[in-house]
């Protein structure tokens, strides 16, 4: 089709890989490549539907390239990848990478954690662990310097960046004493995954709370906190995921015990001072609602005390595949090659 | 039409009719009603669309009654009503039919609290503060036997309904230091309001919470659970509502600090206990969807001890409409005029 | 569950199975029988998930049976059968049930279709040919008379039932030389199937046609037309179906042109004669939603002629899941088993 | 916010306003110009909502713009408006426009039609009837040389896009003896109306067809198939629209009834012949979804023949408010000013 033409990438653009595009994350990531002005899309890997354009698997997708084997000859005078593996899969993609020096945004869970005690407690054996000190956690807005320059980017997942830029000026202030995190998750959180949870009879007009009391995600968003707080090392979260009948958006509902009493008039000068210059926080004075994040980049903050309990509520809301996945890999390799970290997200 | 026929009421059933029933829980309390073998529906009221029938409002309900306004006339023989007036506006209604002894399901919030002083903080001036004393608060798993004798039921909003069969069995333990009740809901729970809160274009595909901290229906949850737990009257409850992309349907998701260390044993024993006898409590063994309970008087609850964090976390899955609101009214009916709770509700 | 408990039907109820439950119809089809004061289904059988009860698959449906292999001792003694297995696998199973004189309802299309040759067309070899003069085509509205006695009810595809309620009565005036039906159909139309075409971020928000100009209800809606109006044997029926991002619910959109000029006062006259007595049908005067025959076995319909054209535009609206297929499956065995057509349905 | 920043159009480009910015199609051409390279958005007027930022109403839209009056100081220096008013509230200010010299794109029917007196039978007495020589019908792909000088564009209604996108080609080669389109359409399409056709409660879950047999878009359609085929001048369009629960999507199938047998590969070569060259129409080889064109100026466009029938089937899939209305205005303000088509809209 007509509206499949060549990407017109400025000449010298980096090269870059999009491995695993056939699930809902590679294949939004190679749509956010196709179109950006200053990176080359050279191809496509997936471990099924080999040969298939991948704007048949994705008809709103416009990529015109198709599903390819990730074979040695692709890596040849690439700059970067994007691996969209599940965990355990991805490392040692990511090692194959990394031995020709090619930089890579990895989307799975394998190098998000610092502790690989807890990566082997939450996921079992690490495939690669040596490669983890390599690693950068990939939540832009609070490791923004180390991106820059890392091999390894590990991307978050959608709810640790949720609930982490709607926690983190707390955490940085010494304030939380306890964490309840309830999120909320459109149905594309479940990947293109087809059984009883994405089905729309069943899905369709549901609440269901998943993976209840044990969602790896937890020590994801506890290591970081921690980071943020080292004083408070002990801190456990408690986090609860629910799946809601809508395709993408994510809302992440934090409600913190205080470590000392916060009002307000506090709280707001906090926030406002910790996401002024931030290009893709958007801090609000009243409850965001996803849709008004849908398919951007942005994450809308709300935060609020409540008198009657003492306690601080937090939201974060964002778009799980794109601020929670795919564009905030872009976002990183804009870091990582030095474009404007909103270049092709705007 | 044919299917508008004529009720099949026993000879004799207790009269009854529901006054206000052009907004979505009378018009569903009126249907369940309509098709109740022992009652008869001998009106319905509006304060609007008077002389239209109600099926022309609602036509998935077959009711073959026409709005009328609601005058003494109606009150003649009359055995109960179901009042369906927003808080402040049911009082003085309640006040005429209680003058007459008629004996009302009130689905408002004006006598659901035992506190005066905490009713005016949250809602102002009340309207009839001598009738507070008749009246019974209509969760009918927790207040049966007074219920069954009651002039005044005070319907319970539908988060309380969810929260509290939730929460009930670890109250009445005296386990409940501290709760978070983070609460989601479909589109009927905003009721027949058409604005940007309900248009599908606004709400479809979204997740919003309102009333942040400051829902009015936290004190109703705490006096509950005061009461079940007077050694914690401290107690203060954080409650959030969420509204998500759906018709019917609500789910209360509660995290609990509790007061000792609970395990999974003791909390499957403490609550396969509480609603061993319960024909609407339906007790699982894994997290509830509220598809499950859609268009039922069935409260679906689950209970899960977190050994990372120590905490518990309970849900409670109703349809909001249902047992939220208007089928609850006739199971609290059926009481009062000596019928088994499921009828006209299986 | 307490909800789950024993059947209450009648002493001495035909005993009646449901074989192949596992899908949407026969589990749908399943609930109605275990609720119906009737009928006693004795058990549910199914060529996967043995050993599991139903309502493990369906929790919505609160059936208290394990799912079965279809054994000939689950025949002893059985009065009735419902079999819901995809077509050209239902007819053995049904030769086998009619062997042992159980009669059958068939939801499949093997059975719907009087003409061989048509089938073989549409369909390819017939298991069991012989079987086909059993069999009476299953439209309740259509022929009563001899699905009160039939050994073999071909129930009806659901866009037929939609589509012939529409058109009956214009056929049987001889009024139809020419007709469009464009039918839109909800997600559960496409059954227990996890693919593409169920999944909600792939469903949701679309509308999708689907088997252009070659759908297999097609000669089924032919056939019934023809029969109702012998004069116009060559009529050839434009059937086209859509997916749209809902669960239950189908509306058959019919635009005729007409042999001669109708106006609306005939159409009326004729649409109101045609189902004054009709139970199921509800005629309206203004177009029907889909949503008011949700979860009924009702079959709305509104016809009008259009000035402007000529043409006559006819549209039938049902709950495809129900009328469509597992409440006309107990509407019909009712009728062959003498009760009321609308016991256990209203 | 941040993400408000000012528009970076180039210096010196068009300075173009949108009227009626308060209505979903404003609104949209709005955001679509405010982050358009060429045009400068100067303002966005109202008749409610004066002096609220447009981000208030439409969250998910990053205009900085305040809704204002639109007085005639607004229109000095302007090249271009974009008017969204209701019929007959259009044509009067579209007519200051010109007075002014001021280019126009108005989204209202009253310069749409080219017969006065069609326009007086379907929506009352014309304000302005002189004005309607000045303009020329904005279907870009039919008339875009007019469209280049034009001094008021007639934008189409969402259903002619998707129809005659769909039929143009067979209307050219003589081809349409009869035509039944069957639209439908997200609840978008009722736009910024708040009542029980766009209720979630209502509307989702439901399918429903409206203005039966009375469609305001019939003579648009008609008029601009028998300019393409002039030998047909007696062509009566059944036209019929319907509502589908989700938010922005429409689909136009259209049933043909053929002057001469047509087959495939005459329709493929018709078809492919029409479109070679037009950046924004896409022909598929089989049936489009509307969700594969959400949120952009794509129609989607597949023909098919029906063998059983002899008749053609074509579809036209497009976003109702985008290639619908909003880009649709874009583009046609690209080619008004000398842009290439695509322009702001790739």
């Amino acid at each position: 089709m007509a509206s499949l033409a060549a990407q017109t990438s400025a000449p010298g653009a980096p090269r870059v890989i999009v491995a695993g595009a056939t699930g809902f994350a590679g294949a939004l990531a190679a749509q956010l490549l196709w179109r950006h002005p200053d990176f080359e899309l050279t191809a496509v890997t997936g471990r099924s539907e080999l040969g298939r354009p991948l704007h048949e698997l994705y008809p709103r997708y416009r990529v015109g390239l198709e599903i390819q084997e990730l074979e040695p000859g692709l890596m040849d005078g690439l700059d970067a990848a994007v691996v969209a593996y599940p965990h355990a899969a991805a490392a040692p993609t990511v090692g194959e990478l990394r031995d020709r020096s090619i930089r890579v945004v990895d989307l799975s869970a394998d190098f998000r954690l610092r502790s690989l005690a807890s990566y082997e407690q939450w996921y079992g054996e690490h495939p690669r662990p040596k490669l983890m000190d390599e690693a950068v956690y990939g939540l832009t807005e609070l490791h923004r310097e180390q991106i820059a320059t890392a091999g390894i980017v590990a991307n978050p997942g959608c709810y640790p960046t949720a609930s982490l830029l709607a926690l983190a000026p707390l955490a940085r202030a010494g304030l939380i004493a306890d964490v309840v995190i309830d999120a909320k998750q459109g149905i594309s959180g479940a990947g293109r995954v087809f059984d009883h949870t994405t089905h729309l009879s069943m899905a369709g007009e549901n609440i269901v709370p998943y993976k209840v009391a044990a969602h790896r995600h937890t020590p994801e968003i506890e290591e970081q906190l921690i980071a943020l707080d080292p004083a408070h090392r002990e801190l456990r979260v408690q986090f609860q995921a629910h799946l809601v009948p809508l395709d993408e958006g994510e809302l992440a509902s934090c409600y913190v015990t205080t470590t000392r009493p916060v009002d307000a008039a506090e709280l707001a000068d906090m926030y406002a001072r910790a996401y002024a210059e931030e290009p893709f926080v958007e801090l609000l004075d009243g409850p965001p609602g996803v849709l008004e994040v849908r398919e951007t980049n942005y994450c809308r903050v709300f935060v609020a005390a409540d008198p009657h309990t003492g306690k601080v509520i937090a939201f974060g809301a964002i778009d799980n595949l794109w601020k929670g996945t795919s564009s905030q890999a872009v976002q990183n390799l804009n870091l990582m090659f030095g474009y404007p970290e909103t270049r092709g997200l705007a």
